[in-house]
């Protein structure tokens, strides 16, 4: 099998699973007893967010451990919701639904959301935000990379905006945590959310950078955990994961990203050179590394990914969360796409374990696929391809 | 180490990790991806979760995964909350942290919360809670074996109260769960909450029973999992561990159920015959099968339980969350205990690994500790040991 869908998730290093080992076998204290198996599973969770921390240049108490990247979105929106009813949020329209769906509730309950739009290749614009900003607004969250055609969008410049009026900036990190040098003193930020499984970590877990001095309401209540602001015995093996996945990302951090953005840069333009009518969607420059997707127009999308998959090459359309909602995506239809160009749609995302071999293998039977597709293409005179 | 932990959390058995194992290295596909590494994460979804419901006589579409007891706790509280605006909450006065905190915010965001006594073991009545409920009352919740002193609280007698009335009931069944047979259909409960890391699966992970047809509103919000009632990329590796859990808990229940008692037993008899003024707390015939808790006059429990490390025996004063706080016993005050008799408290909780062989030597131990201890007791003149 030829994995190109690292951004639904990856796999966990071996070298991960090792650190996970010994807290799934012998060290399984409860990081809140005071006798030595807790003392062992404390020091432990301690590491790891230190290792969090280290990553993105945070202090290790700005890090509030999660059971992942949607716990960590939900936490940011509606913690800081919490503690100004009734605000104004403003949120770009391309980001994944465990912020969109945050801010769908918000707005239910009264607060007044407003939906950022993006250029043609999925960016939003500091300009733009800085028109929209009113007395009321209280938080900004825009993503750091989309999750479907990985676009970065101009995060230090919305930050600096932000920063002006005084407002809350979160970003969903998720997809570029490990896949770029990110440095939030540097950038300004004052939330961020990461996700263990999209950067060689377990699932299950995850963490939200909070910036020192920075209010929010805790979502999840009871022993008072994570100094009282995420209850809930932790998931030490987990957490152990993570923070080895963060350390080794931030070790592999140069060597990595050459690596992947070689091998998107030969699946991009292997597959622009080689199939007809292919067209890169996204920002063709200021794209996470791991990011190649495009439209063949006059094929289903879906189609397309079964096909790869009895080829055994593991794609997928857009946002692999979630499986049982087979909806258009919100991103391509913000960004200006008709539903035949959306229907057409493919992410391939590529990963550390993955070879040049590999994507050359990908990219001869992605050709095929899609020819054979096209041959019974209902759009086939419309288009009249050639390939 | 002689563990007598089991209630604040439990080893991993050999058997679960070996069934996660596969998914924390080659299967690391995101159940939400249509390809085949998609496809088997879901089966093995699908299957734990199976397992889970089995172990409860429940569907496995009443079966919410979650990232633990105090997530379930939480999204039974506020899911049921959020849909009956302003309602009567009846809960017990001895409930986890992770039931009380959820009641305290419900309280400030103008709920009516009423707390149920319990008596000296640390019992409810339901008769008691009978004369409780009004015509507002949409929810009750008292725990099923109480984490601290271990008393199994009536747990069908207030069903029947609740369905007479047609009030949802909850019930956090954390501790019970694998320790006694459980039946959902047979007991009438329509919410149950279970953790897997206190019945050897890993951390980070438990479920919500949601009885067919019963209305809650999702907490974390986002792609859409769980059937919307749960977002989140699922936690593959350890959902599969829970659900092997489930399934050698519900495979062993008998003889682990006899062993646990044994041992418990054996801890009980053998401290109150050996230790001078020890007394048993909580309900002696209808408790947890892995817990035994005591106070010892004159003694105080924390530095118990810091000699007991030092000779090799983990125990606990009561709750094991969270060691941030020190606080005194809600449940011990709530049974009507002195401050004196809470501060000389000690848990221990007995687990399937443990050995009659450790039990003997854990009471040796123990005696020698509390002698020890008491010599050098303020209290010493007054209670006039002479153990």
């Amino acid at each position: 099998m030829i994995y190109l869908d690292n951004a639904a998730s990856t796999m966990v290093h071996p070298d991960v699973l090792d650190s996970m080992i010994p807290y799934l076998a012998g060290q399984y204290g409860n990081p809140s007893s005071i006798h030595r198996h807790g003392r062992t599973a404390r020091k432990a969770v301690k590491r790891a967010r230190g290792q969090v921390a280290s990553l993105i240049n945070a202090l290790p108490s700005e890090i509030l451990l999660t059971s992942g990247g949607t716990e960590s979105n939900n936490t940011a929106l509606r913690g800081v919701a919490a503690l100004n009813p009734s605000c104004h949020v403003i949120v770009s329209s391309i980001e994944h639904d465990a912020v969109l769906e945050p801010c769908r509730m918000l707005s239910r309950e009264g607060f007044d959301v407003e939906y950022l739009p993006v250029d043609r290749l999925g960016m939003t614009s500091p300009a733009d935000l800085q028109t929209r900003i009113t007395d009321k607004t209280r938080l900004v969250s825009v993503m750091f990379g989309n999750n479907e055609v990985g676009s970065i969008q101009p995060i230090s410049e919305i930050a600096s905006v932000c920063r002006r009026h005084k407002i809350l900036f979160h970003t969903d990190a998720v997809q570029a945590v490990g896949k770029t040098p990110i440095d939030v003193r540097k950038i300004g930020v004052d939330l961020l959310s990461i996700s263990s499984h999209k950067l060689h970590g377990p699932k299950g877990v995850g963490a939200l950078f909070v910036r020192k001095g920075t209010m929010i309401d805790p979502m999840m209540l009871g022993g008072g955990q994570e100094n009282g602001m995420r209850s809930g015995t932790e998931n030490v093996a987990g957490i152990v994961g993570f923070g080895k996945a963060c350390d080794m990302a931030k070790a592999g951090m140069h060597k990595n990203v050459v690596h992947l953005q070689k091998l998107r840069d030969a699946l991009i333009w292997g597959i622009l050179k080689d199939i007809p009518k292919a067209t890169l969607n996204g920002d063709p420059a200021l794209r996470l590394a791991n990011n190649a997707h495009f439209t063949f127009l006059g094929v289903n999308g879906e189609d397309l990914i079964i096909k790869l998959d009895e080829h055994g090459v593991a794609a997928s359309t857009g946002s692999a969360c979630s499986v049982n909602v087979q909806k258009a995506s919100h991103v391509l239809g913000a960004m200006g796409f008709s539903s035949e160009e959306v229907a057409g749609s493919l992410r391939l995302t590529v990963g550390m374990f993955n070879t040049l071999d590999e994507i050359t293998q990908a990219t001869r039977i992605l050709k095929d696929v899609v020819r054979e597709l096209r041959a019974v293409s209902p759009f086939k005179e419309k288009y009249s391809f050639t390939g």
